[in-house]
């Protein structure tokens, strides 16, 4: 068994055991195969694809390069979520709490953003002092605590798929779905959870921008998910406009701050109970996903999420007073204004070009060092099927970067199309995969 | 223009511009693009392809890499051979001085031995002083007095090539046309020819082993070749037998002072004067490649091409007296015989296992920095046609390693194949390609 031998195998699309698999990954781990034979055969694998029995030996290698969390010691059936990216997708910060405040705990590790999507981990951060850097030990404890913890990554936590990531990033090789489902598979198995709910984005502002492709991934993540014994769902969700009305990690906290105490915008919220009352009814405490989503809208009603989620913040040492009085916040130096160019209904508002045009106010990062401007982003005041008069706003620019901002009032605007009649709003939910449809 | 924009646009099967092409080598020859992005690119190449301008810019590319030698100051049209690499193939050797002993000069640059098949250099090393490391400008001289000059590639001879060479040849990217043709081209337009002829073998025993990627890689050469203004001819030649009586560099070097004296074998001088011929008729010596091969053959027979042939050796510091007394050459510490199984015909001798064998002996190269024992190898006694009976030697084995003899005598024998009847003998010229046949 060579690099060589296992690349040539893989070129000529033949299958790999799954002791080449982790040869090669672990081998790579260790610093003892080069990058330049891995990313040789991710090309490879990008172009010739895998099978379910790779797919499972590539999650697998990963899983166990590192530590597996053990939650068996926390009571009740420990549930998460994970979203394949989208633009202000905000959901796991408005769901953490209401599942665990329904009685689920949720370990939840996430990531940072990058490219067009945002990440939980930057919107949390935009918090001032709010820490997402704790140890399992601190982690495990605080969902023994709250019943929720978000934290990312930690180096203990599936090692190699970090290194093998970070390959992938810069050799073109993301957008494969073993691989991709290898990466999100293998950490979510390491974080301790018994039962996942998966929302997969499709459309322009998705990484899996063809519909079918979000289908086979969806049935792919769900395949691991069981194999592991861990109950798996998914929903496949639009993602053609931006979900919400804010773009931009502390735009978009407050929205989840007005959402959480009842004053959500409908597309945020249909995704978000939708998620939550399947996570709720993985973790027991409804017999069907239907009343999941009837507790997850009782969660709000009641009050519990808010107090749920300051209970969240409080415990990962956020500033509870500024979630409380987010008028408080430094605002971004410069603003400006998208407006109608004409008299209608907006038709749609382009979700990839908010968020790249958002990466360009300092909302997101083109690579994974550039930093974050927590105030920088994008408020969407109509969105489809809106009336819409000429002149009027239809959307806000936040940056401190003024050489940005009249290029991106110009970017959004080209971001959106019109119509004459009112377009038909369908259902965000497009479709629900569980393991009776693999 | 960015290394993962370029990445990205091979893997999913489009295009590169010349520019684009140009970027992704230069970078990676000057150390500003990293080997794990361009092997990913490599991986792509291999399996998506390229077309005939983007083979065209890899080899322009690599070829202003480095110096372009000008041979303008010699007169004559100047013309070179290359084979694409097979076992025992030592046609170079004899042919550089008949083509010379003609009035053609002949400006060479080779290669060395890996893997399985051989390499000229290694073959005229094993003369005690044979030097191949001369300057270009030492080249340009002796090929002006001398009519002939076999040096290897200079450090200044296509620098781009030497680095992407080493990784396709560690990435699993080697057996790529494009790629092939670019690194063949590059070298041979750099040499400073005015016409080449093209020996591209097809068989067991060559890197193509499939007659059709035989042709293609002959057509793009051609194509290549023609569009620098370099009149270029190909013969696609049968390497499924080891060409000649011997392999091993020493052992082929005797076989070339016999040939060049008119005792070689018939398979070996078919092949010599048919690329020779075609050389001469290139080089305006003769009207036509048929009266090239007449004058091939006169060369040897008046022993015109043998006393070049001693000539160059003198000239690159040879050992002239061991050349025309091999019987004081050292002989291999150990000697086994292959015998013949049974009663009948050979109906071939599988010329990749006698490659193999002849590695494993110490005549070559695993890997590029293994040391050569220019003793080991292997002569064959009979081959495809030879009538024989059982017990009789078929092959003599030469080597120093003792622990190899019993293994490479094992390896032997299976990889002759018997008749009841005489196998019908083919020309090894499988076919001819000139430009009006692309």
């Amino acid at each position: 068994m060579t690099p060589y031998e296992i690349i040539s195998k893989k070129r000529d699309g033949h299958e790999l055991s799954a002791e080449e698999i982790k040869y090669m990954i672990m081998g790579y781990t260790n610093g003892e195969i080069p990058d330049y034979q891995v990313s040789a055969l991710l090309m490879a694998i990008y172009l010739k694809g895998m099978n379910a029995a790779e797919t499972m030996a590539v999650t697998n290698t990963m899983l166990y390069s590192g530590e597996v969390v053990d939650l068996s010691a926390i009571p009740g059936v420990k549930v998460d979520k994970h979203s394949t990216g989208g633009v202000g997708d905000k959901v796991s910060i408005i769901l953490a709490p209401i599942v665990a405040a329904a009685g689920v705990p949720v370990p939840m590790i996430s990531g940072r953003g990058l490219g067009h999507t945002g990440g939980t981990l930057d919107k949390l951060e935009s918090i001032p002092g709010f820490r997402v850097d704790y140890s399992i030990k601190e982690y495990e404890q605080k969902i023994s605590e709250i019943g929720a913890c978000l934290i990312g990554q930690t180096p203990d936590i599936c090692p190699a798929d970090k290194k093998l990531y970070a390959l992938r990033d810069v050799t073109a090789t993301i957008q494969s779905i073993p691989l991709i489902t290898g990466s999100i598979m293998s950490k979510k198995m390491a974080e301790g959870i018994d039962a996942l709910v998966l929302d997969v984005k499709t459309g322009s502002g998705a990484f899996m921008q063809k519909y079918e492709d979000s289908v086979a991934l969806a049935k792919q993540l769900i395949a691991v998910g069981e194999h592991f014994g861990k109950p798996t769902l998914a929903y496949i969700t639009d993602m053609n406009e931006p979900l919400g009305r804010t773009v931009g990690n502390w735009l978009e906290m407050v929205e989840c701050f007005e959402a959480l105490q009842g004053d959500g915008p409908d597309d945020l919220l249909e995704v978000t109970h939708q998620l939550s009352g399947a996570m709720i009814y993985l973790g027991k405490k409804a017999g069907t996903i239907k009343e999941g989503v009837q507790i997850s809208k009782e969660m709000i009603r009641s009050g519990k999420a808010w107090n749920k989620f300051l209970e969240i913040v409080a415990s990962q040492e956020g500033d509870v007073a500024m979630v409380q009085h987010p008028q408080h916040y430094p605002q971004a130096k410069y603003q400006a204004e998208v407006k109608s160019e004409q008299d209608g209904y907006i038709a749609g508002v382009n979700a990839l070009e908010v968020g790249l045009t958002s990466v360009s106010l300092g909302a997101g990062r083109q690579k994974s060092t550039d930093i974050i401007d927590p105030k920088a982003g994008i408020i969407l005041h109509r969105k489809k099927g809106d009336a819409v008069s000429k002149g009027e706003p239809l959307m806000t620019v936040f940056t401190d970067k003024e050489q940005e901002l009249q290029g991106a009032v110009s970017r959004l605007n080209a971001a959106v199309t019109y119509s004459a009649e009112k377009p038909l709003l369908e259902s965000l939910i497009r479709e629900f995969i569980d393991k009776t449809k693999l």
